[in-house]
């Protein structure tokens, strides 16, 4: 029988078709107007779904570069910090912070479970003198949002700066930088932004930046000074990634065009049918708060999470993601982030349909995709 | 919210990502060692799916194109010839025939009723002389399979030679040229070859060269002699579409990995499920000999069948085709063919399930879903 791959996972996303064929377009030269034109278009488009007046920069490494420039930039050795950790991103944090020297109270989080603005006030008082709270926007190991803009209130009445990642939520779930009070924002191309992975993104607010002026830690490659620098020339101070900045470009068309209300109108569609198909068979969700970008699924009793994840992608070719660490074996994750439509959801409900008939699990047959379906359809414009 | 462009129509078919990519290669030059061998691989390749052990022939054209190379090369002004009429594609023959002078008696069918092998034999009894009988193995405006094994039993103990319109049901369904003593048979790049159309592919049986032997209609472009000569030295005699080759290829090895039988099979199991899914909704086929190619439905008695096609298209993006000329707005096609999956039947399930419930159509939401996993889940691997 002929198969058809299905990406399921939060990030890698798919990509759309026009995206994905300009990859194949011959690469231009990053030093010329014709490159900078398109950069600067880059530059506009991110700041539009950052929501944000500040500059955003374009770094060609991974979502943790970004990670890693986050810190860099505003720390110093032995600055006190904070950092949430509810899963394998908010640990991230921690590791990147600790060879640095910064000083880090890391706050441990059951996976699912919410962390109120109050606690975070709470942690604060008890910790006078932090410089930085990071936090996650969208923890894609447990399918969670945090609250950012109960922390961004909280922030901004003390010296801290808040720093989130939202490389895996932001452009699926609403997150405006300015608006939210957010310090520092990083972001990811594989996900909303729906090109491959390889680029990342970084914005500093004002707060930030004079936090950066007295920073100390060592940083070449991810000195934002030198990407400020660049940016007012048009261009970036390393050799860009260009078909990947071009990709960028037509995505983001695609993105302007449809509106950021839409998209996350179209995020919160998917995820409410994804659940409503998840409750259907009966199954219970990880998370106390799911989000639109990932829901991630407590495997039932009794049946093995790991086959569970095998025969998904196996046999259907469906991939979507399993459990890590604590959770491997334990839950089994369904992305509905970057270039998915309605019947991808239907197609992932079918195969975990499939699946799940295989193990022996007891439901009614068709009655996820039916779920779903209902939700698709009454919205369905 | 995001939607995805779904090909269910019977050609163009979906295509494999990495066969699509191959366009994107650049244009190698077709009188060169390079080109010559990859061309060869394609004739051998095209031979297996043929299951013939004569040359077939690559034309730059539609499968129409091909069409009328067998009639051009087989006949003479005034030869008799019949043909079987059971849609738009067996009309066709006519319409080809007529220009040329051949003294053609046209069989007009009901549109999905069977013509049986005995009524051809009648038929050629009361036609003495007839040199040719056209027909189709798949009629794609009806989705009904012809009886090509029985006609071609008639016609071997004839001096008529059997030619078939395979252009939409080879490599789909059965149809072994010489097994089943096919004189004459041509297919189409678009369709179970999963390609891009352009490419026609056409092959003659000796029976059908003593014809061409002595055939005076006027051709030039089509002239199957030319195509044998130019095949001897491994190209073709006027400049072929490369890079289509080259995909063609790329197809072929594909499908001489998985194996003829199994992708018979494939087929099969798609219009099970298809058809499963159709009578779970109450809904009844047009043809009485369905083929796994496509399903023709009846659309129900008090729809608007325009509606229903123009609503599948434009808000689920679920490509369908319509009715042609007397069943125009009375029914509706979903094809399974090509590079097409399980969950594109789940999908194209869920869009005509939506599109009903939109136009009042009374039916248990997610029963044809269900009903065609249930025969994918059998039968997935």
């Amino acid at each position: 029988m002929i198969k058809k791959y299905y990406l399921l996972s939060p990030g890698p996303t798919p990509i759309p078709a026009d995206v994905l064929s300009s990859a194949a377009e011959p690469i231009i030269h990053h030093r010329t107007p014709e490159f900078s034109a398109i950069f600067m278009e880059v530059s506009t488009g991110l700041k539009y779904v950052f929501q944000t007046d500040q500059d955003v920069f374009v770094l060609a490494s991974s979502g943790t570069g970004a990670m890693q420039a986050a810190v860099v930039n505003t720390l110093s050795a032995g600055d006190k910090a904070i950092s949430l950790n509810g899963g394998k991103f908010g640990e991230r944090w921690g590791k990147i912070c600790r060879p640095y020297g910064v000083d880090l109270k890391e706050i441990e989080l059951e996976w699912g479970q919410p962390f109120t603005a109050e606690q975070l006030a709470d942690e604060l008082k008890a910790n006078p003198g932090t410089k930085a709270v990071f936090t996650t926007l969208s923890e894609t190991s447990s399918g969670t949002l945090y609250d950012i803009q109960g922390y961004g209130e909280v922030l901004a009445q003390s010296e801290a700066i808040l720093v989130v990642d939202g490389i895996s939520g932001l452009g699926a779930t609403p997150c405006p930088m300015d608006e939210w009070k957010v310090d520092v924002m990083v972001a990811g191309s594989q996900k909303s932004f729906m090109i491959p992975p390889g680029l990342a993104y970084i914005s500093f607010s004002p707060k930030a930046w004079e936090l950066a002026e007295k920073s100390t830690l060592p940083k070449f490659y991810f000195d934002a000074k030198a990407y400020k620098k660049s940016l007012g020339k048009s261009t970036t101070p390393y050799t860009p990634a260009v078909s990947l900045i071009i990709q960028q470009k037509k995505s983001l068309d695609i993105i302007k065009s449809m509106g950021l209300e839409k998209l996350f109108e179209h995020h919160r569609l998917l995820g409410d049918a994804t659940r409503a198909g998840i409750q259907a068979l009966g199954l219970e969700l990880l998370s106390k708060n799911p989000g639109n970008i990932l829901t991630a699924v407590k495997v039932p009793e009794g049946l093995d999470g790991l086959q569970l994840v095998k025969t998904m992608q196996g046999k259907y070719q469906a991939y979507i993601a399993g459990g890590q660490d604590p959770y491997k074996g334990k839950i089994f994750r369904i992305a509905h982030l970057g270039y998915m439509g309605g019947f991808d959801i239907i197609t992932a409900l079918s195969a975990l349909e499939m699946t799940l008939s295989e193990l022996g699990y007891d439901f009614e047959s068709g009655s996820s995709m039916k779920a779903a379906q209902d939700v698709l359809k009454e919205n369905w414009e």
